[in-house]
């Protein structure tokens, strides 16, 4: 059979997790915690089995859940989205963004997006028959440069796709950065895909700038973000998109033959845990703020280089004073070798960075954390 | 913003769901059962979130589940599926069917499909460019005239897809159907989906002829099944794929940019349950039988006429002596007058059929099918 996809393989995440169990590295590549999600919502999700709720959820999501999506929104960005007409929920953030760029992006029409980034965004956009336009973040801050963004645009440009928190980088864009894209999209009919499912992980006292913060974006944008991320239960899958009217219906025509619903009692659970204790996700920027800390004061030995961190919950590191090789190389050496594993970058870009960076997820207990430093300061 | 989905409104499972809630209606429309998944299940279910199954689960599905499904498979039919590279747990069958047009299909080429069909079929053909060829099937069996599928067959077929035991007549493929089949698709490059979801539900002593029977038609398959239909959990949306290696190559390639794996504690309660009951489906064609076929004796006085039901756990009643309105029309009046939510045809087909039928779902407890059985018993 011919492909539809012949850039894609098995997606890096798959491979460095196999990777890892065959020569017992130290996991530290496809991004998820080894640590547990509250015990309150393991208990509500098995009370909700044993309370009959195991048949199909609504298509978009159980109305409790998506009362407590649109309270959490008000607080965090002051939006209040329509409960009913404005908040889909997805079996996972992945779906989500799936589902917007199949209900927006048509067969010739491109798609921005910046490199590096998450790798699920560019087969997504080749399947609709669409190009993705890559336009590279600016070293060492993984910035935007807004002319690049305004010189790459043409009269095919349907979306613009942002990431912030980023992965891999951990940047985040500034208020100044959504205004540059406000005046960019402005009078045009380009959709803006933006992937948060890192909000609530941003250090030293930032804000997480949402879309939704910014009205004139909202109105034209859908907002993707996870549970699984910020409950530390990434295989639970569920996650939701926040959009206005108009698009939520076009999203929501996709989303219904995608996976029409999402597991019905982990939606039942986190309507429950989140009514009982609602800013649970207040304690996650100083939380993982000690996880990063202590990782990084792990590795100050080691060779690395170590690069700020502003938010998610990645740490890319410079490797080049240990090996002079490209990341594939590298990041294989490692596995095999040096007993970690971690995400090279190229896989997120559309050619080959030529940087010598490697993503290392510091969501991991201490146990871990120093496991994996005293091997990485060996080398 | 203009829809890429122009036919596309919201599905009918979801609309009459929620006219039976406004209305109090008794519910026999969306399919799905009113009674719980066993509690062997669920209790594995709960353990597997409190022994750390609660981050990604591999792509393709767990390891144990995916054995437990390739021995059910031999048991079943006759034809071991490898374990590694011919076997892809999703969410739900509804991912598993969009995923295998989605990688498979591409724009401009022609799906066979029959009518009437499940709804999600169409709405992922379009969404690959392609189009979708519908074949009536032939009343009052629903049985399929394959030389009209002969007739149908341009250069640009790319797929077949096929449904037995049918939603939502019941109707279910003979050997002999899947020989036409086999001679239609020899020398070609059609691939064929298979969506056999009600596979354990076939009555009188039938035998599923699943198109893994067939080893010609498996070496080109896509054979979609849901874990929802056959345990009783349609909400924990869980399904799987069995295709050859490189048709699961390209599933997979769309699979993990879809959804990436499905919900982790559901798939090693699933392994666990079907290590320790293997065989639990072997039960569900008497468990069925005795639904429909007490459903059909709380019906008899009615002014309903009962079609045949040799499969799956739908009985279609035709109206005609009731009311001489279309099928949307009459449903409406039902839901709202009758106290009766059912699944008009209309929704399954290219054009109105222009029958006097409803499809009702019998998976319901005694007291369910009393109460809607005294409902249509007065009209
Ligand atoms: C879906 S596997 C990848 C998880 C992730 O978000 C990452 O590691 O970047
Ligand atoms: C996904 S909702 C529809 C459920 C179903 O299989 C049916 O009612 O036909």
């Amino acid at each position: 059979i011919d492909t539809k996809l012949p850039k894609v393989g098995t997606t890096i995440f798959s491979v460095m997790s196999q990777l890892a169990l065959e020569h017992k590295a130290v996991n530290l590549g496809q991004g998820f915690p080894d640590f547990e999600p509250p015990q309150g919502l393991r208990d509500a999700l098995a009370r909700a089995m044993n309370e009959g709720r195991n048949q199909y959820a609504p298509m978009h999501g159980t109305a409790p859940l998506r009362e407590q999506i649109a309270a959490k929104t008000e607080r965090m960005y002051g939006h209040r989205p329509d409960v009913d007409a404005e908040i889909t929920v997805t079996s996972g953030a992945t779906e989500a963004l799936f589902a917007a760029i199949a209900a927006v992006v048509r067969a010739g029409e491109e798609v921005i997006v910046f490199d590096p980034s998450y790798d699920s965004y560019e087969p997504a956009i080749e399947l609709q028959g669409a190009k993705a336009v890559h336009i590279p973040l600016i070293a060492p801050a993984f910035s935007v440069d807004w002319q690049r963004v305004r010189d790459a645009l043409t009269p095919r440009t349907r979306m613009i796709l942002i990431n912030s928190p980023h992965n891999p980088s951990g940047a985040v864009l500034s208020a100044a950065d959504l205004e540059e894209l406000a005046a960019i999209v402005r009078d045009t009919k380009i959709v803006v895909l933006s992937d948060e499912v890192y909000e609530h992980i941003v250090y030293d006292g930032r804000q997480h700038e949402s879309v939704l913060r910014h009205p004139e974006l909202a109105a034209r944008s859908i907002v993707v973000s996870s549970f699984g991320k910020t409950y530390h239960c990434t295989g639970w899958k569920l996650g939701y998109a926040v959009a206005p009217k108009s698009l939520t219906a076009e999203f929501r025509k996709v989303h219904q033959y995608l996976t029409f619903c999402s597991f019905h009692p982990a939606q039942v659970a986190f309507a429950e845990f989140l009514a009982s204790d609602p800013q649970h996700y207040l304690e996650l920027p100083a939380f993982y703020q000690a996880k990063r800390d202590r990782f990084r004061a792990l590795l100050a030995p080691s060779r690395f280089k170590l690069l700020d961190v502003p938010g998610g919950y990645f740490q890319l590191v410079d490797y080049s004073a240990i090996r002079d090789e490209d990341d594939l190389a590298f990041s294989r050496w490692l596995v095999e070798q040096g007993g970690v594993a971690a995400i090279p970058l190229t896989p997120f870009c559309e050619t080959a960075p030529g940087t010598r960076l490697l993503r290392l997820c510091f969501a991991k207990s201490d146990a871990t954390m120093e496991a994996a430093a005293e091997r990485l300061c060996k080398l």
